[in-house]
């Protein structure tokens, strides 16, 4: 056994366990929007609503098989900042840069996308158009955005040769690629389609539409934590890198503060938004911590890897003061996101990009994006002295985000509209998606006035015998 | 510290971790079957349900403690290819080929397996029999395919010294071992039982049976999907194996291709299940989906180690054509398996050992069978080239399998029939069995008439007083 | 590449992966209690208790960075065997004790004794004084003991430079630390506050109160299960820790073991308790599996690491027996614990630390607390033949636990009972927390008396039009 190989060896085997366990986390996001979901919209929708989320999993497998993949990450001599060209259908993987494990992992992130918009359209998509939509989504729109950020070609890259400002936008996990991505078509894909039938009354009032199991928003609430594990932390994508000016220290301790950033952060809005709501409504609403918790999750997943642990308390506390008035405004303008998607992964997800650009640690950033590199000097966090350069790449990445996924998804769900194929009818929309397009309700209690001891049965039969 | 044994420390810690996670995964296919399961069955029987999927396990843990690992991986002097002989009690474990982490994942295989029968024989069946039969199947009807297939010192095994048609049965995380057994043993189950009283009318003609909770099997899905995850690629057991002829490859980038092509094949039986079904039925049915996809990961589960992506979406296309073409078999046989796993299982799972007999790629099999060894010459897949030894012994495990299972459960179900203890009464069917066996229903909403606010219900009670 | 710092920083990947990931499972047991006490209570109080063990983990992550962790591991120059005294806001974290994942994984533990206790005051406690309750649990009762058993300078630890007895007390994951301590709190809770309105009717008889929802039971015990295997295993913290005097073992082989010794003392206490419930009432009944299941558990996660596998089923067997006894008990004496988190986490947990007193074998002691040094003597199991000192050590666990715990929560629930800010009035029970205090209903089934099928809706629309 050649020792330099054995230390590949053992290198690639650390860096895939941990890669690919962190893809399986992701992968269970995707149950937890499911679950999620399901549990904020009316029973009689909750069967399409799951059946997009499923399907998001699988149209994405095969369509970021065969070109999204290729799209975001295709590197080669004809590489460009703009669009990858190569690796279509895994062609040429694996290579010296890239594994099957990092496709299964940019694979979940890429179903994630979709999965959030799902939520901004729900309770009154056609079907037809639901497919059209996330297939584009999926395979096209987000994974140009990708390719900017996080390919090391790409214009918008931290890591690239030609870094935007000397500095490049940092988004670490992705509270633009993924949720500001997924945030902004759930807005085009809501606003085009308007407010479900009853969400407003005559006198332009809000009705209250609540979901109908609570339970599950719990249920998917902490999946998606479980998952954002795997979503934050893992985008080191490899553990077993040492920093050269420290001791002891390496990406094991950057994913180690990674997890810890993002629970304090979650936390925080979590807490914020069970105060804030309860001076606010009157009462302890767990919904709403629900979503503050998520909230601050979608924000601090830009900065997670390069800000101190205080400073991810202070992405949470803003996080939830951002989307409790994002829902205000959006109440106020009638605008009718069933899951908040729009406010919480547009919002919370332009909010972190921004933190990012105040916060950073320039230890950090080194550490996470030159592998604790000494001798580098790159713009970090304005309040932490590290002046404008990075702030500067963060808002153009919101700005170039926003209007790259409205000059896209706008125009298709405008299209789709025109077509007659976007929204339902109003009578299978009162009458429920999942008896109109999915063959039946997702229930069916039909033993709900039994007796509730086997005695009582025995004694009913005989009575009517 | 002596450098040779740090090198041996860090593999093992390396590999246990590897094995454990996975194990764990699998695990979690147990829960995954219990939602999956309980949600495909009305509200009466849920309780029912659950209650065998949780003694699968608890049972399955002391008989494969006791015996059921000695009868599948037992090996030493007086080893012989048909059951294993030492280990009983995990005697002398561990050893220098097991440790406890090896046990571990086999565990969490061994209860899989009554999970998957415990569908077909769902809403009607004793719970004195279940536990008879979960106790033999999963204590010995299964340990001893296992060995025949797994152990190096089985007779079918493609990894022994001595092996079938020179190239042995190529079932690397068991369509034959684990899902064909448990679809053998459903379908002599749900033979013998009958179907479920209502489930054909008098003319003969299928009545819709809706499960009760789509959220449950969409939960299910997702939960077994993420399981397989640990199934499927943790099945190399050892993740730190490099391949001496080539350059940074080894276990690593095959457990990583194991999860792409387990993930390709699941979700192209879903898409085609689910565009193939909207021409069949008409609507976009959710749980068929989800069974599509189900059915592709057992499909793949023989040969996802040894096949190229773009194989596993073949794989995964026929998957589910066999899964609809066997449904409507059933129907038109007055066939009623419940969870379909029958079908699912057995078809799918018998599918699946003869794709891997046409589509092995030798690279492959070499890899994930002789550590990549250069020299070595074995049967791989007949449309690649490979000859017919593989798709021989494919064949083979699948009639022996059929056989082993039929001769042994079919006379027990058969026998516990006879002796009146398989089937419950008629009147206890009607009222469910959670409430004839198991002391009360799943679900109790006395609170269904209640008024949605406090204030409401202050009035209410002003107004009675 | 300078080969020592090379195999510091791979074995920094290898521990950090195993304690994070270890650290995301016991997170998920958050996710299980709060599964398993929503299906326990009534569907009126399911929205409370999914927010308080929402409320657990996001209030808890604050109080544990700020100052839970530093009084539970705080150390240095003065350190004392009572309370920590550094670390405050992971200040000089990391260093070359400890790292993130360390506090990541201990805040996931902190988290988990709050959600213990809510199961025990369910259904009747205000929201403020949970609160309380909660921060003041998580964040100073609690840490204070996992300081004097789980820190290297408590005067209770069995890794500690002056050992009890010559021993310290053997709790390797918590039985103690975590269980007891919950447990003991939820008695003076569930005592202070009274049995819940209707739990006993005039006569004194216990009229039952079905918990709404079973599948959520079983959902949540099996992710608590799921959840365990970071619970036990991960608490050896570093895997690649290589045992001199043995071939090939470590604590790789250590954390297999611990996986099998939870498994088996889980499985058998579920097995027992399903027989034994079967005698004493009649049914087989999923619920009383499902508590089994989570009393061995408890109980073998004081010596999970300490003993043989056989030890593991006698600790299961009597684990059932003692839940069994003291849910008996519990209703001949009145006392309302509508999760039995007092009997099953206090009482299993008692159990579980006097079990390792008896059964620890000497070689594994040597190997969790001394990396297996060779010339290491201490006390271990009294039935091994290991002396007085450890069994010793294990009682005066539980008396100053039962102690420290009844001195400071039960004064802390006595004021709030006092100021009538601990139990909810009496028509706001009647009507359920959720509606009282939370803003609604859990569940919201308005379509209940919907048409099944489609053509069913346009009739029915057309005939009253």
């Amino acid at each position: 056994m050649e020792v330099s190989s054995w230390e590949e060896s053992v290198t690639a085997s650390i860096n895939t366990i941990y890669l690919l366990f962190s893809a399986y986390l992701v992968f269970v996001m995707q149950l937890g929007f499911a679950m999620l979901c399901a549990g904020s919209v009316r029973a009689k929708n909750a069967m399409n609503i799951m059946l997009t989320n499923v399907v998001d999993a699988v149209v994405g497998s095969i369509s970021y098989y065969l070109f999204g993949f290729a799209f975001a990450f295709g590197e080669g001599s004809n590489s460009n900042p703009f669009i990858g060209t190569s690796f279509f259908a895994l062609f040429s993987i694996p290579n010296d840069t890239y594994d099957y494990s990092f496709f299964l992992y940019q694979w979940a992130f890429a179903i994630a996308v979709a999965g959030i918009t799902s939520g901004s359209i729900a309770e009154r998509t056609q079907f037809t158009a639901y497919l059209i939509f996330s297939f584009f989504l999926t395979g096209f729109v987000y994974p140009i955005v990708a390719h900017w950020v996080w390919s090391s070609s790409g214009w918008l890259s931290a890591s690239s040769s030609a870094l935007l400002f000397g500095s490049g936008a940092i988004d670490f996990a992705g509270s633009g690629v993924v949720h500001l991505v997924g945030g902004i078509a759930g807005l085009w894909g809501s606003f085009i389609e308007g407010p479900r039938v009853g969400r407003f009354d005559a006198f332009g009032r809000p009705v209250q539409m609540r979901g109908h199991n609570a339970t599950l928003v719990v249920l998917g609430t902490f999946l998606l934590w479980f998952g954002w594990f795997g979503f934050n932390p893992g985008s080191f994508d490899k553990i077993l890198v040492a920093y050269p000016n420290t001791t002891d220290q390496g990406n094991w301790t950057g994913v180690g503060r990674t997890a810890v950033t993002t629970t304090l952060a979650g936390s925080t809005a979590g807490i914020i938004t069970l105060f804030g709501r309860r001076l606010l409504i009157g009462h302890w609403d767990a919904l709403d911590v629900c979503n503050g918790v998520l909230g601050g999750f979608v924000a601090i997943t830009s900065g997670c890897s390069v800000v101190e642990p205080w400073a991810a308390i202070v992405c949470g506390f803003f996080a939830a003061w951002v989307l409790i008035g994002l829902n205000i405004l959006a109440l106020k303008l009638k605008f009718d996101d069933p899951l908040e998607a729009t406010q919480l992964h547009g919002g919370c997800g332009a909010w972190g990009l921004i933190f990012t650009g105040l916060f950073a640690k320039e230890e950090f950033v080194i550490q996470a994006y030159n592998s604790g590199e000494s001798g580098v000097e790159r713009p970090y966090g304005v309040l932490m002295g590290g002046g404008w350069g990075l702030l500067g790449a963060q808002v153009v990445e919101v700005l170039v985000i926003a209007a790259w996924v409205s000059l896209t998804m706008g125009p298709l769900f405008y299209a789709l509209h025109k077509l007659r194929v976007l929204r339902i009818a109003i009578d299978e929309e009162v009458a429920g998606l999942d008896i109109s397009s999915h063959g039946g309700y997702a229930y069916a209690h039909q033993e709900e006035n039994q007796p509730r001891f086997y005695a009582d049965y025995v004694r009913i039969q005989s009575d009517q015998s």
